[in-house]
């Protein structure tokens, strides 16, 4: 840290990514990617030419790219906002609508309370309960930023349509942000809400279902003057957030639905597999609709178990934070990977008895 | 606006890019954007496999960009700050550095008074000479954050390098940021400066003398604890800020410094042609430094002259600001783009005689 920096950030601890070690080839179970690589046509869709056209500025109104997301989803252009990552529109939006403070669960994506650090906005961390479910009478009556990812994370654990559309009508003077960076993979979306809500920011990414994690572009639907306070934002900080071949690739990816749907059903069917697999072999796994699991073992500490599967060439994602550190969250990879996965903890497992 | 919106944001004057109008195809010398493409091998880095790899998570540290940049420029990877085009540096640096105040002159990039107003931060502008010069007494002494664009914009008129270390000597303890967007098309860097002032922070792009505005890659060079405090606000809001494609693009160009240079070189010895032609035709050029120039004509008004040109197919950049609407900004493209420019506009004010 240097001597200039202002004494409001001089604090601040940073979020950390899931590690990317280089020392050698993994099975990447931790930072919940895709197994399956972008369809055909957003690889055919950057050719010479487009990147020939690097030369020129992006389109900071990104027209192509929202008019496809707005009809796939059938919502009008001006309920659209795009990010960098679904981290930008998460960033702008704690900026726009913490003034009176912000609501989100203990157990939950960790980047929210960097958020709410980075500008000194109140922040009432509400326990889930001891089964890591959201208890949505925490969020009700806040008339504050209320900040929840459906399916939650790490847990995976989805709240219903009807209890979400209960703490959003519940709170009138407070902006709601459902996270929905992992709803593709069996929980209910809320975006069709927005049209009753002039409070509801919903949020999305291609970096999980849409398998371009490196792409990274998020994007949100709202209220239009929502939209309007996003877009002020980013005009006041960088206009050209998102690059010229990611608006290419993006706008490609959005005429491929099927291609998702169907890697989001293997998803699925592999995640179910692999708890039921986990739980015979004594984990307690949550009930996850994302594209991960959440498990832990009376036989083996969570960090034991991360530490023993790295070692065999495997990531998965540990937690220190106290309430989870038995736990780890297992990105649900090809069945293949899994399988591997699944093999290596039962020897592990095995060597305990 | 949304009722929800912070008031801290409610005033904020967002910046207004350069128009991007999709009615017809233009002749584009309004962005500063380069009229050549990138190198053949960057375009050649971009292929299917590197497509593919989008389902993964990009670099959040850009190792490999990061040695490039480091090993082209001399200095180590410690001292060097990726960023999602300069915008988002000079947002960080703002952010982190302006608690103090800021001084940046009256006429310069129209960011900055975004980037003060956002950060609540006292802006002391320093009006011009009336030849459009900086003075460098007005930012001497400060101790705040003092910003200077070199090559200046729209103006294109540089400081010489004793005179930019004059400024950042004299001011141990306010950082001072060089914005050298335009520095390679003649002016003198001060990057090696970093190297002695901790207090110094280079900005440059890949916008303009690398020909890829569209991909989106700024970078800064300081100390390393400056370096540190912008990491921390990157981890803080958007860790994986370049996407996977764009640090390819930047890794290869970097490799191909020869073709660059030979551009600049294009692009100075036409911008020397069109300052010379236009004077014949009675403009006031000044001397830029810079991809464009900086011009007006007693026979018409700026906006006269860019609302024909821009009937004529020709985009040139027009500011409605007071003390400089008479003048016009012009992108210095291909010889061929400027030979087109130079043949309308000498009908424009022949037809005024």
């Amino acid at each position: 840290m240097s001597r200039f920096l202002s004494r409001k950030l001089a604090g601040l601890e940073a979020y950390v990514p899931g590690e990317q070690p280089k020392d050698k080839r993994y099975i990447k179970l931790n930072t919940n990617e895709s197994p399956y690589p972008p369809p055909k046509n957003v690889v055919e869709a950057i050719g010479k030419a487009e990147i020939e056209d690097l030369r020129l500025y992006s389109d900071p109104e990104c027209t192509a790219l929202k008019s496809a997301i707005a009809e796939q989803y059938g919502v009008d252009t001006e309920n659209i906002f795009i990010s960098n990552g679904s981290d930008e529109i998460l960033n702008f939006a704690f900026m726009a609508y913490g003034d009176r403070g912000a609501v989100f669960p203990d157990i939950t994506y960790g980047f929210y309370s960097v958020f709410a650090d980075l500008y000194g906005i109140n922040a009432e961390v509400m326990p889930l309960k001891g089964d890591f479910m959201v208890d949505i009478n925490d969020y009700c009556n806040k008339n504050s930023l209320v900040v929840i990812a459906n399916p939650n994370a790490p847990t995976g654990i989805a709240l219903e349509l009807s209890e979400v559309e209960k703490i959003v009508s519940s709170n009138p003077d407070g902006i709601v942000i459902i996270d929905e960076a992992y709803v593709d993979f069996g929980a209910e979306s809320t975006v069709r809400l927005t049209e009753k809500y002039s409070n509801l920011l919903v949020v999305q990414t291609y970096s999980k279902s849409r398998s371009m994690a490196g792409a990274r572009l998020g994007y949100g639907f709202a209220n239009e003057q929502i939209i309007e306070d996003l877009e002020k934002i980013k005009y006041s900080t960088n206009p050209y957030n998102i690059n010229r071949l990611t608006q290419i690739a993006g706008t490609a990816a959005i005429e491929n639905q099927a291609y998702f749907d169907g890697n989001c059903r293997k998803i699925a069917e592999t995640r179910e597999y692999v708890k039921e697999e986990l739980r015979n072999l004594g984990f307690t796994v949550s009930d996850s609709k994302a594209n991960f699991l959440f498990a832990k073992s009376d036989k083996i500490g969570g960090k034991e178990l991360y530490l023993s599967l790295k070692e065999r060439g495997i990531l998965i994602r540990h937690f220190e934070s106290k309430r989870i550190k038995d736990y780890n969250r297992i990105t649900v990879g090809s069945r293949e990977e899994m399988e591997i996965f699944l093999k290596n903890v039962g020897e592990i497992i095995g060597g305990k008895v």
